[in-house]
């Protein structure tokens, strides 16, 4: 039996990523059997090593190499003059890039089945010439079927639509657009383990529409999708109100509640699996995980970082690896 | 000492109010001290103690004595030829609207200085000739400066606007509106009693429009409203990302989150208070509370309710006479 290969980017080097992912392996005991390999600059896991006291012993990666249990370096230039604490800076956005980009690189080689990544600075990555909001746009660019998901025992959503102004999410609910990602969320949760999964879809509006009284969406887009997904094989119901749509599923292990738009489904979730919660992109032909915070600047270098959704971002990668392609 | 007198309307005869009612008062011994004054058809009550088996001895409410601890019921006419079990019907729209009348009647004239309504059929009042979504739309007529706000330990939330399409609210949120929105709010807190409290306000669109690359809301409407509250000695912050607003304001006992449309709002408050949230009308001369459930229909009659929401209802209400006007 082999083990899953998964990657690990340390993030921003100026953000908290670098300790949460050193946090998370010093502790690998208690982690799923597999080969971590972290992309970074072997100088800046050193520090925070130093800095935490912890004695992860890294081996070499060696990728053509079959895969063995363990914690390897595949190591990347780190920024050039050393990482700007606790803001963001070009090098720093270069250093992060370089890494989730090599790590990329080497899933869609099919050298690793899943990588974690640890967050990014968007600033940064802007001040480098690198123009994503985040990993999951630069994803999108290379898989069109990318969904923003969010995973948690207690609670999984698929956001429809997330980084645009409320207004134009409104005006994006469109019957096409919704059975399209239907399809995608379903073909991408094939590979999801725990299915079959379910979808509760949430309506649009208040007590959604209530009969068009509150909204029409629900009666011209959004049923005549759902309609369709059904009619196609997919198991979504709805479209429910938005504020229960969340409570139907909340505790139920095969249920997917797809959120209309960002803060829709990201209320719900950030209440409901604080500090446990993890951000995953479907429709990739790897696995792709994080933990659902940001560099957390203000608390950079403290050593107060909660590792625990960067922990559960590896572990989920994991159990996804184990039974994925 | 006098002890506040707290009406409370049984709601819709064919839902769930009259049994959470009951159970609430069977348990009296575990309230507040206060005069409470059902206002109901005493058939109607009587039918249900009968089922659920409770023995609770109303006495005759006689508004021109001094308030004595107990409970009381306020003689209302019935549904002719008896409820409707289960479903929406004008004798019941009419019954529940009749009782809701008469309590706020009382409520204006001094005699109740509280109102704990059970939930209500919009349906049932729309057969009945009564074009009003609830109580807090009833209540809206009377008094411009009505908000509706949902209450418990864990949580506090006010509503910018409600009942309309999300769109709309979208569009509805403007600078002025805004500004006499706090105001209001404001006005309102101040008989609330665990004040002084500090509103903490979502923004609009994802991560608070992120300087304006998510949308200009923020920027142009929201900002220049908490200013301007702020120059009037409002305690408001913000606009915070809706998604961590209300895990901003969860647990702390002075803060009430301001949410700019209902599932904004609702989605949270349903999460973090599900069962013990209370629905609270601010901007009254009297204090307005009622459980944050609807009729439930559907185990309606069955004796299953749950009525930990109406009895924190309930608590709530005599809270805020206690210390009220």
């Amino acid at each position: 039996m082999t083990v899953p290969t998964i990657g690990v980017t340390a993030g921003d080097p100026g953000g908290i990523g670098p300790e949460v992912v050193v946090k998370t392996l010093a502790r690998a005991a208690g982690l799923p059997e597999a080969a971590y390999v972290v992309f970074a600059d072997p100088r800046l896991i050193g520090a925070e090593q130093e800095r935490l006291g912890t004695g992860i012993a890294f081996r070499e990666w060696r990728p053509d190499l079959p895969a063995e249990p363990g914690i390897f370096l595949a190591a990347m230039p780190g920024p050039a003059g050393g990482a700007a604490a606790a803001s963001a800076a070009a090098a720093n956005g270069e250093a992060s890039f370089r890494s989730f980009e090599a790590a990329v690189g080497r899933a869609r080689a099919g050298r690793l089945q899943a990588v974690v990544t640890a967050p990014i600075s968007k600033a940064s990555w802007a001040l480098a010439g690198h123009p994503y909001r985040g990993h999951t746009e630069y994803l999108a660019r290379l898989y069109p079927e990318t969904i923003m998901a969010f995973w948690s025992d207690r609670l999984k959503v698929a956001l429809f639509s997330h980084h645009r102004p409320l207004g134009e999410a409104v005006a994006a609910v469109r019957r096409d657009a919704l059975v399209e990602f239907l399809r995608s969320l379903h073909r991408g949760l094939q590979r999801v383990p725990g299915g079959p999964f379910r979808l509760l879809a949430a309506g649009l509006n208040p007590h959604a529409g209530e009969d068009g009284r509150l909204g029409r969406e629900e009666i011209d887009e959004i049923r005549p999708a759902l309609e369709k997904a059904v009619s196609e094989g997919i198991p979504v119901t709805g479209p429910f109100p938005p504020d229960t749509v969340f409570l139907q599923a909340l505790g139920k292990r095969d249920a997917v509640a797809v959120a209309l738009y960002h803060d829709q489904g990201l209320i719900a979730f950030k209440l409901a699996a604080f500090a446990t919660g993890v951000n995953v992109t479907l429709g990739l032909p790897f696995v792709r995980t994080s933990p659902d915070h940001g560099t957390a600047f203000d608390i950079a270098g403290k050593g107060v970082a909660d590792p625990r959704s960067m922990e559960e971002a590896v572990r989920l990668a994991a159990a996804f690896s184990a039974t994925g392609s």
